[in-house]
């Protein structure tokens, strides 16, 4: 059996507090499953042993005194170590790599913060090392909709807390990212019911997804 | 039983690759335990679980791509972590905290690294919120001897790795910290016998360390 030489699929969801992200990327793994597709489900900040424990550091808010670029660069530190451990490896044996946050969620969220772009690219630049996502499903909602069901499961984590006008700047920021993006970005509604975007997802998904090559 | 109102005292050991800190942290926690002291015996990064997960990534160079300023954060956090649960609350029940390397280790190697002081003051102030040492043993030897003896240890780590002038530059920059802060710091000579290095840390110890109050 030959090595097969055509390269995985990488497709990350991004999107605001209460989106459905989570939700969204354990059906898309379902669903892909389904469709005989080899998958790899994992998240942001976390993935890796350390992405884990830098994942505690920055929801503890153990960072948050040192300031936003701070957490900037932490989340690019298990960024690098997921890509280069986890979602490279993937996606070299031909495998699909959800990914629930990647590296949008640090444009939008340490970019709104205040961090300046530079550092923010310079950072993305040597944490992805070349492997960029094929696709991003922006799930896109109405931050004070978004919170009220986050705030329906857990107590608030650090970035959680913030206030709502920081939550709409980041709804800004992910649209600004989707509109200078348009062949990797694809906005979802994430306004409605889990089906019904769920449905949005699968087409957006299945338009752009390669046909898989045959097993021989 | 009234409460003791002494509070606890800080040592930390500081210096290069092989001149002897871990062994003679070890010696000094059984010395003051002998002395009748509660002793806390910890170490740099490390001492917590997210510091100890720091340390790996610190030591395995997963940090480095990232530059100096990025390690220089990641050893703050871990030391904030370590201050705020550990060091200052057995400082605040009247132990004796014995730390293999802290704050000056920074200074020492990510200044000589280029990370601007300012920085590097700033990220103090941050991860010590207050709590400095009462002493610190710098043990100082010339590098390439220490470098020799880390050698028949095991594989060089990340900063044990580095060329010999730099080891040298972090030589000088302990010995103007010593100089600078001769209240705090004492200059141990690290080229001895460990029975020699012990004598000289055991005399330092003896005419810094407050009597202890009699237990009640």
């Amino acid at each position: 059996m030959a090595l097969d030489p055509q390269r995985g699929f990488f497709i990350t969801l991004e999107g605001g507090e209460g989106s459905g992200k989570s939700t969204q990327a354990r059906r898309l793994n379902v669903l892909l499953r389904r469709m005989g597709r080899d998958v790899v489900l994992t998240r942001e900040p976390g993935g890796t042993t350390h992405g884990e424990a830098i994942r505690e550091m920055l929801l503890s808010g153990l960072i948050r005194p040192f300031g936003s670029e701070a957490e900037a660069l932490f989340f690019a530190v298990a960024r690098r170590e997921h890509v280069l451990h986890l979602i490279r490896p993937a996606l070299e044996e031909g495998q699909v790599v959800v990914c629930d946050r990647f590296a949008d969620s640090t444009r939008a969220y340490q970019g709104v913060a205040g961090v300046p772009q530079e550092t923010i690219l310079r950072l993305e630049e040597i944490a992805l090392t070349g492997t960029q996502p094929d696709l991003t499903l922006i799930l896109d909602i109405d931050p004070a909709v978004g919170l009220a069901r986050a705030a329906g499961r857990s107590a608030a984590d650090r970035f959680e807390a913030d206030e709502l006008a920081l939550h709409e700047a980041r709804r800004h920021a992910f649209l600004a990212i989707a509109k200078a993006e348009p062949e990797r970005c694809v906005v979802i509604d994430a306004s409605l019911t889990a089906d019904e975007i769920a449905a949005q997802i699968e087409a957006a998904v299945g338009a752009r997804l390669p046909r898989a090559t045959g097993t021989s």
